[in-house]
């Protein structure tokens, strides 16, 4: 199970992100001090290595998924940019996030009284909590969470069939990529089931999988995808250099025509600032600002 | 020269971007389909190859220098931020940029009246005409080129002996890292020449040869250094997938210590917006916009 040497992404000392289907031709590798864990699990090949630079590293299906040094960048963003565009989040929904960033994110907003988090691989959890424990930093403690350890596709189908649509202000799904267990998430029908469980105002974010260089195409077709159920959709992104390209879209959708995305909804406290290392007023709205090409494929 | 299997950043079919000095622990790989050209020029090695996905890759002492799918993203945003914050420049100065991309984006300003290029490997000039050609799409052509085949550190000191200061509206240093031939270009006695290259409003802007995540005090040190000569220095940076860490810091200074250079100081005529693919006067601000934990150590 610790095989130092037979694991099917490392060779020479070295992991090697190759993936010819979602990124042909091009393959980020980092140098491996020691592999702490390689294991699969019911859902997902799972592997965790040091890095000298980059710290501890969990890669899930052969694709890093986060970094003790970046981690930020990509939890920070993903949750604040949902959390600001409401003017007043009280109850969260975490899809995913089984490493625990989003949550320990979400926390740091005093107005939250309730955070959801549906997890389906507990391994994950488990792994992240003793291999990379900044991640959730205490906050699967929260006296705010309740933990559930099931499909988050199903949990939000169980949601309608109970009636207990609108229920949550912001929702954020930080799922794995399309290929693998997470691959209903990135479906009209995944949509949907978020807008069933949106409260009217509230702005739900999920990660896209791509950047603007790797695959302008799914990115338009995803949005127009989320617009079908969403009046107010957009796309914007974070830049994380363990990640293809070095940045990861971000698709963020409210029922809320008329709310301005791009823009925070409420002032930021110094208190808050002083909590965060990515996340500003101003990164907030450049994030949405798109390189021209890009910008007249994904925003037409 | 045409060797196929021996360079040394080659193995397996992959170039690796190997450089424990610059970038310790990771390294970008890309497949090469063919190599064009492989040769040790008078000033650093040069390797020219053929990725399915990029295009044609120009390498020089192992560092990938640009591509043909994403050279806009640089070329764009060094040369049209810099001539974006000049009201009206006429005369531009290019120090490096032997690929031709700088040129050509400069070429595109109809109020440009003069283009000095200051390259000293005549070698990158001939090999980037050859196998990259849309990077210079002509420029080289172009009857206000002044192309002059030298030394840029020493052409600078040559102006400033002959009496010809305060020449330039725009200088564009587009250097390759400072290890190597461009080492000079990193340091104070640099800016002072440019400083007295350039015209009272003039702005000069440098690749920085780093990024946030890469060296962060580096870069606060050669912010700090520019300050020392020049009242207005900003850093902002451009994103590229195939730099390290998907994105590559400017430095941008001029002497007027109340222009703002985070924002264009004329508007973009329509047929200038046509004429490009990245920048626009909206990402021309959002490159100025950091993190907040690297704004807090490079902007305070």
């Amino acid at each position: 199970m610790f095989n130092n040497s037979n694991h099917a992404y490392i060779k020479d000392g070295w992991f090697r992100e190759i993936n010819d289907k979602s990124f042909p031709g091009q393959a980020f590798t980092m140098a491996v001090d020691s592999i702490l864990y390689q294991a699969q699990s019911e859902f997902q090949d799972i592997l965790i290595f040091r890095n000298k630079v980059y710290g501890t590293v969990l890669v899930l299906d052969g694709i890093i998924q986060c970094t003790e040094f970046d981690e930020f960048a990509y939890q920070e963003m993903i949750t604040h940019i949902a959390m600001f565009a409401h003017s007043n989040p009280k109850r969260v929904l975490i899809i995913g996030g089984g490493d625990g960033g989003v949550l320990r994110e979400v926390a740091k907003h005093s107005c939250v009284k309730q955070i959801t988090m549906v997890e389906i691989d507990a391994s994950v959890i488990e792994l992240s909590r003793k291999f990379l424990p900044t991640l959730s930093d205490g906050a699967f403690e929260d006296e705010r969470l309740d933990l559930k350890l099931c499909d988050g596709f199903k949990f939000l189908q169980d949601i309608g069939d109970s009636g207990l649509q609108n229920r949550y202000d912001v929702i954020v799904t930080d799922s794995s990529d399309p290929e693998g267990p997470a691959e209903a998430f990135f479906q009209e029908r995944y949509f949907q089931l978020l807008k069933n469980a949106l409260n009217p105002n509230g702005v739900v974010i999920m990660q896209s999988s791509e950047n603007i260089w790797l695959n302008l195409n799914y990115l338009r077709d995803l949005k127009n995808t989320a617009k079908k159920v969403f009046p107010n959709t957009e796309y914007c992104y974070t830049m994380v250099p363990t990640y293809t390209s070095g940045q990861l879209g971000l698709i963020v959708c409210s029922n809320n025509a008329s709310l301005s995305l791009a823009n925070p909804q409420r002032v930021i406290s110094e208190q808050e600032q002083e909590q965060l290392k990515y996340y500003n007023p101003q990164i907030h709205s450049s994030a949405f600002v798109l390189p021209t090409w890009a910008d007249m494929i994904i925003n037409k």
